[in-house]
């Protein structure tokens, strides 16, 4: 990345001696993971690319928008729906999350016992590294999971304009009446910040362009269902990974070039791998740029990573919302109809996350599957028990993993996902 | 306890072997821990025979009302109305849940890192060891923390009739509505398994009763609040423990007698303790029969427990219900009213909690606060974080203290606990 930013992250006030630490660290990472696979998609040039300037030319892009008079829009959970921010006229950004930072520090705020997400959220913050956190105008935090919630009290006194969508537990009529009040004070408040109204015009723009974001990417998504792979797991999660943070526009132009490629290394058997892999449903807790490990780990091996069912995968891409009206409360029904279904963990029950892992499995025909849990994350790490158990009785096997976002347990990871592959 | 119950557990389904050495322990426990303190009030021989009985009598007690065509409904959380299910003819019943037990086959349906009260909520069912668990009509569950949560899709797979009563996450006038007709529902829940109508008259009845069954334990807690200690911190919280158990009328009876004789005690000077202690306030999450360690420990030292804001302490006692009308409904929401104001730290933001531990601390002359957490409880150690600065900002020395229902980190809990106490 080139070092023009320093003043631009300078003025967005991060500490430029760890954020450059943590650049060289990300990078890094990125050449050994990423830059060190063969036969890669020629049009993973853009997403290396992107990612080469994440911290730098995207907020430059936001930085410029911002002058402008553009509001930019942080949060960390697909229940925050882009179609409102977008229909408002604002930009939304995931924020950072993905990699533990200033952990020390941080266990002075929230227990250790937090997972790495929360963990990271809050040390991003303490060390003034995390460039779309800092020119971020709003942040949204959202109550799925204890660990988020607690922690949102947190972090929102270390954050000017914080605001927190409650979310139900249960999805019941009470429920969804309650998840609908919220999406409409989300809304308003967006109305609030950025001085635009939501119209249906500009909701029906905001949803075909998301739609088409979900559709390419669903494209992508259909393509690894093929039985010639042309595509790493690792580099299918980069791009759903980016999608958070990438201009939606270009992002989905860049991922339907990207299929076409697909389609034609398909069509002449040129697969990513020489020699056939064990196929792997990667299920759970989402996982952030640069949480690479598993699938790293993992695609080292004898397998590929076919599919995620995750909020960085299917579970955040599915169920278009519905664009069949000119009518705005018509449009947010719709859009309320939508994020309801997100089958996240932090219902109960939660029924529809186990039929669509099984619908997952057989459409990417998984050969096993990896019920992926960050330490700590009781939603998933508990559910992911009676998970095994239902894939088991459907004859498909599965392993439980619990990490964090150290490097510690590599060892044991590989040894536990190894004997796994063999055996499937 | 008599030999004579074998019987009785072996129609409930006990596993007598598992049962006789659970109760062998518990037994020891209480010996150690309570018949040893010196200077005991005389009325507490009413609370250790209901102890000596927890698992004979009063199980009879209720197998009998079982066979008179009465209900037992056992939950696990403050949050469920005693007053309904007295109104509905029911009897309510704290279910174990403040031992390990089955620990081993406890981790093959939920993670090891979940919170001990919930891992022994799982447990006491798998090892068929909790004969109020056995002879419950109806089990209740509520949606409060995530581990409780997730865990009750688990545990409501092994019991016949499990209701879940869902919680808001916000106290907001959305958070209300969805709390409102969580109780109404649960209210008509009651009336169809009893057969019983809740009539106003029921109603004023139950609150009746419950309200001066709390309004006796206010008292003891008003005693407590005193220079003259007349009461130990443990026999207190095995008071409230009882308070889940035993017969309320009964119960309410022997408090206010114990009360009697507190008051003649302050009068005469007579402490229960010797010499001038370190007055401790135990602040978090509730402490469940036998969950007696760090009471224990803290009194063993220069120490004594003043109050506890607890579940098992004001957070379940305070605000009794109003009781003025000879309306249905009026009486319904004044029991949601009530409940509504309960400070558990599965709600955000939680500003009351914080505000009652201040106001605890100065009414029971606290020298300092145990913010005290179950490992991997979420909601309460991550707000015991900014409890504790808030704390030491007014000038109340506090300590967060980790543990489980082991015995492995007692040492350690000493030493943390001692250097505090000489310290404040």
């Amino acid at each position: 990345m080139s070092t023009d930013y320093n003043n631009m992250w300078k003025e967005l006030g991060l500490d430029l001696d760890a954020h450059n630490a943590l650049l060289e660290v990300l990078n890094q990472g990125y050449k050994d993971i990423y830059l060190s696979q063969e036969n890669r998609p020629k049009s993973m040039e853009y997403f290396d690319f992107v990612m080469s300037e994440v911290h730098g030319l995207r907020i430059k892009e936001l930085v410029d928008a911002k002058k402008e008079g553009k509001k930019v829009i942080g949060s960390y959970c697909v229940f925050v729906p882009e179609e409102l921010i977008i229909a408002a006229g604002g930009i939304s950004v995931g924020l950072c999350a993905g990699a533990d930072f200033a952990l020390e520090e941080v266990e002075n705020y929230i227990p250790r016992n937090t997972c790495s997400l929360v963990k990271s959220a809050i040390g991003f913050k303490l060390g003034k590294v995390c460039p779309y956190l800092e020119c971020a105008d709003l942040v949204v935090g959202e109550n799925t999971c204890d660990g988020k919630k607690k922690a949102y009290e947190t972090l929102s006194e270390m954050i000017d304009d914080f605001y927190v969508m409650d979310l139900p537990q249960i999805k019941n009529n009470t429920g969804k009446e309650l998840f609908s009040k919220e999406i409409k004070r989300f809304a308003e408040k967006l109305e609030e910040l950025t001085g635009n109204e939501i119209t249906a015009d500009s909701l029906k723009k905001g949803i075909e362009i998301v739609n088409n974001k979900r559709k390419a990417l669903y494209r992508l998504e259909n393509l690894r269902q093929e039985k010639i792979l042309p595509i790493s797991g690792l580099d299918a999660l980069l791009i759903n990974q980016i999608s958070f943070y990438d201009d939606p526009l270009r992002f989905t132009d860049s991922v339907n070039k990207l299929c076409d490629e697909l389609e034609e290394r398909i069509k002449s058997e040129n697969s990513a791998y020489p020699s056939k892999r064990k196929r792997i449903l990667m299920s759970g807790c989402p996982m952030a740029v640069p949480n690479w490990k598993v699938p790293f780990i993992t695609e080292s091996l004898d397998a590929v990573i076919v599919g995620e069912e995750s909020c960085i995968g299917e579970r955040g891409l599915r169920n278009p919302v519905e664009n069949n009206s000119d009518n705005r409360s018509d449009l947010i029904e719709n859009i309320i109809q939508r994020y309801f279904k997100i089958d996240c963990a932090v219902f109960t029950p939660n029924k529809e996350r186990k039929d669509h892992i099984l619908e997952m499995a057989k459409k990417y025909k998984a050969d096993g599957v990896i019920l992926y849990g960050l330490n700590f994350c009781q939603p998933y790490t508990i559910e992911a028990f009676s998970l095994e158990k239902e894939l088991e009785k459907n004859n498909l096997p599965a392993i439980k993993i619990e990490t964090d976002y150290s490097q510690e347990d590599m060892g044991q990871l590989q040894t536990r996902i190894e004997a796994f592959v063999e055996m499937i």
